[in-house]
């Protein structure tokens, strides 16, 4: 009887998902004996009254690596712990579906499942572990913000989006002297802030791991068009935050709060310069889900390809409560609890490429 | 002594000004005896106490063509008619300069002007004409929107960018099931609209020239989901509205009006198809200045470049009071006059291009 | 019973077959009653022993646009007149299968063919005409050498991958002061090669409609480096000529000839740069291949697109023998005999483009 | 008096050249009382009888990391050790004139070199420093060669635009049924075929650290129609070579040299396929110079920034006779001299991507 394998990806789609797809079937296929399933909407597909999977063959994951997101579909919600059920009043609950996924995989005759995803995905993973399921994980954060791994799939390619709109606004920043602000994904970590600004030159730079105070960024505004360059260009993370009491005065933290609320970091700095009594025409660009889509760049491709096969060697070799990673120029495996330890955040004072930036007369508003 | 040629972009950035100017420069420096001068920041260069025009030589504009902007600078603020002036007790007022620029233009040995900019920028070209200043033309409309030209540069580097952005929404609107709002430039006009929505194969366009009603776009969401597509993407004009009465009732309204004033006509749709009860996830993406910049497609440049050349031949053989026009395959001129009369606007009866989108099953919200 | 449409493709691949596809299948489905089918590999599909058709539903077709190439396959050999057959002693011969299609069309209940192809195609859809079967051509010609539409779809996304590629040349041929010959296709028209050597900004064009003398672009050649630019860029097409008695002496035109033989246009180009004496250091780059693939501009897909919408409705209403055709604006249609009547050919003289190119200080080699 | 830096660029050019030397630059000016000189050419401007050193200032090099190439210019020829002098018999000699490089560099009162270049031009600044003269390097090489750095800049984006031609070829190479020959850059190291071949998806990978055997590729060929693919892709190295005996007999041995030297790797195996009796119509594509060009991928961008700017605080420093070099995630530096001692190439048993690519079924030819 086929060994069978059940391959979710979770949380927000990145470019990259559908070559670790193609990876770990290309690879299974190689071998006699293998079957692959697909679980739509994250492990949804497998939660549901009628249960959602899909053969993943080689003939349906050609030409894969090439194409954005995910074909098994992603989603946030539900999971095996916390699934939706809809209440006889209407309401709508979350039960724990776990036990019921365990007799599934069981009855499905699936002996390991690979679990596509971030933080967040991991913890279930770990906690599948707990309760004897085999797992496998295969890290996805567009973000690049695990410790673990050199890099993530899809970071770069959000970077190279980032960074082609910044030349993009560049060009049109400078023929109407104005500032721009682009507001870039991170939460948590600055990396794609950091990258994306330091390729596109950006002359200012505000990551959620340095606070910064709009008055520095004034200053360096001011500086700009003292130098008669006559325009300025600032790169922001959706994370970035003013360090406290930099905006003094009640109401004006009042009107700050209320723009963070309707609108994101890249406004709300805007709020803060306009206040400050930066009078130069300022604009704001949300890239937002651009950063997600599209064909991965040809990094994100190879190492996406490479931790789909690695994954496989994994469950072939019984490897299990192990994460895929890529430690240049190696793809090792370590184990779950481990992965989701601990973030990967910029270290602001040993961090090579800040120093670059810094170098290249970048301003991180401290 | 040399003649002289004064050129001045006026309004919005446009891919492909830089190549008109270089155009305009290599062309005349084919000829012996002319001189090019740019004027900074449209007309107010040489309105300004202190005149700002450079030399525009071969050397300058070399390698133009492939950049974005102008670099002359453009501003939608000042020209001959409103120029701003600070008064003695610091607010600010207009005064018509125009006197003085036609003034110093002859100071200067300047015997015309070419003026590069849209519809507001020739009005002001027909107004210096009828003060004896000898003006030629040049169109520049990111919208298309002008109807003496079959297209104008920047249009279809535009259209590229948000057919692109469209490419990048569609990989993660699938992954997610998600409902995709992707809102870009055109207050008056769809043309940008309808062509990224059919280059993008979007499933509904929303555009100026046909209100929608959004119970029509709820309708085909619903069919796109019943039928198990899983997803729905949207393109919607900056200028798009929906037609009179179609979100009943005044809090509706109301909460509508707030929504348009603090964001935009995406943004506005997300809220009347949340009203509807639409309850799918919907994400809103807005293009704005990400259009206007980078480097010209092909098409845009080889227009530009032929636009520039022809602008300079129109000085050189005195017809002035015209503006160069493209019409398929020949660069031709009609007057300004002619050239301000009438706006390009799409056409839903007879334009082919909306008959083909609704062949492919694209809804209009009509 | 259902209406039956077979469509196929012709000739070289070109980016927008797919969006003609897409057309054609989501037009029929918005009727009721209609089946779409695919000939495998140009009509071959319907002559070989085997029949090789597949159905083309909306699922099939869903997407199709943004990807280059033919689902459907296609090629230049075989066809209804000529189609291959072998011997018993091994030997290849060809066969006339033409009254086999139209026993088989009408055996299937296929009551009309759409053709979709270049010129060679076209001369088939008139002898099939001829012949009482029903067709619709769709022009296919990446050369845009059609001369009753204004464009053909392929022609501009070829033209900006060119202008990219000679984007990238560009760079490489100023930093180390070299001469650059692209070589692009275009067997008897130089619309290509016209249209990316002016988006590129050449400095020399070489095309079939005006025959180059060698010596006149070493002319320019010596030109630009005693203009202290120290490099030169030239497009030349595949199918451009040097004028008869310009390399003189019979040893160089019989290396010529070699030359030509093994290599291509570009090679003989540099062949005959070197034989005058140019002795800077000449490099040669062919993009081949690299002009027909990949997703096609959002211009072609427009464009494709309305054709097939239009395709199909030729149809749908009985208006056999015609050919689809752009007149911008409009999309229409023309009698398949007058559309292959004559080629569209760059007219040196009148051509708009031609001027401009040579009005920026383009040389052609005359 | 200020301090001052002379900086070269060596050898072929690669993206990012232009990100170093604005590095370098801007960097310096944060400090007080420094200046940055390029020198023309590689070091042949300093060396020739007319100096030719220009002063590069952070308004020079504005912009300058979005730009491929070096605006100092590079070159193969000449050096400090072998500069060609013509005799007075108009024939061509080297000369020595390192001692006069060193002596002119103590007259313009510059204290260090910044060498950007690869193996050869760094074995030109261990010779300078043995000579006393202040030398840091900047590692430069395409081709990813050289052992004591993860990555060097440039090597990035020339996969890149290798993938991007890649999947434009598969789309025409799927429409027709053919097997497509890619040549990539690499004389020594497959590096760039490696990667484009695992991020295109390749069905064939063929590099110089694996000696192939045309029949195994034709076997592989055969497998891919059997299974009914009906197509072909191979990435081939310029450098990648058949095993001793594999093209048995003295005629073809002949026929493949004469291939070779007339064309190169793709050219030489498509006849090796053709002899061994694959009758599939095969089509070659040399990718050349236009690997080399356009704008540095956002990671080359940054990774030739702070290359830029660690050279400069190398000299800052007083750090001489040390190589840039990166360490994920650290910008470190390594002698001269360990710096050249030995080549990266892709070792076939332990690389990572290797094994990847075996995963996913490729075939080296072996």
């Amino acid at each position: 009887m086929a060994r069978r394998i059940l391959v979710a990806t979770g949380g927000g789609d990145c470019p990259g998902l559908n070559a670790v797809i193609r990876g770990i079937v290309k690879r299974a296929y190689l071998e006699e004996g293998w079957e692959i399933f697909g679980c739509i909407e994250s492990f949804n597909g497998i939660l549901k009254d009628n249960i959602e999977i899909i053969p993943l063959t080689p003939k349906v994951v050609s030409g894969l690596h090439v194409k954005g997101g995910t074909i098994i579909k992603t989603t946030n919600r539900g999971g095996p712990f916390h699934f939706p059920v809809q209440q006889e009043d209407g309401t709508w609950t979350t039960e724990d579906r776990s036990e019921l996924m365990k007799r599934r995989l069981e009855n499905l005759g699936i002996e390991a499942v690979v679990n596509i995803g971030g933080d967040g995905s991991q913890r279930i993973s770990v906690a599948l572990e707990n309760m004897g399921i085999n797992v496998v994980g295969v890290p996805k954060t567009i973000d690049n913000d695990l410790a673990t791994t050199d890099f993530t799939f899809g970071f770069q390619t959000a970077v190279q989006i980032a960074t082609e709109a910044f030349d993009k606004l560049v060009t049109t920043a400078e023929s109407h002297n104005r500032i721009f602000i682009m507001e870039v994904m991170g939460r948590d970590a600055g990396w794609i802030t950091l990258h994306s600004a330091l390729a596109g030159g950006a002359d200012v730079c505000l990551i959620p791991e340095i606070p910064y105070d709009p008055r520095k960024v004034a200053e360096k505004i001011a500086t700009r068009y003292r130098d008669n360059e006559g325009f300025c260009n600032i790169v922001i993370a959706e994370g970035a935050i003013p360090f406290n009491g930099t905006v003094s005065g009640s109401s004006s933290t009042l009107a700050g709060d209320l723009h963070f609320k309707l609108h994101g970091a890249g406004d709300r700095l805007r709020s803060e310069l306009e206040e400050i009594g930066v009078d130069h025409d300022i604009r704001v660009t949300v890239l937002g889900h651009l950063q997600r889509g599209g064909t991965p760049t040809a990094f994100d491709r190879i190492l996406a390809t490479a931790f789909g096969v690695k994954a496989f060697e994994l469950v072939k070799d019984r490897k299990y409560g192990q994460m895929v990673v890529y430690r240049q120029p190696d793809i090792l495996h370590v184990s779950l609890r481990e992965a989701i330890s601990q973030p990967n955040l910029i270290d602001p004072k040993t961090n090579a490429f800040v120093h670059a930036a810094r170098g290249v007369g970048m301003s991180f508003g401290d």
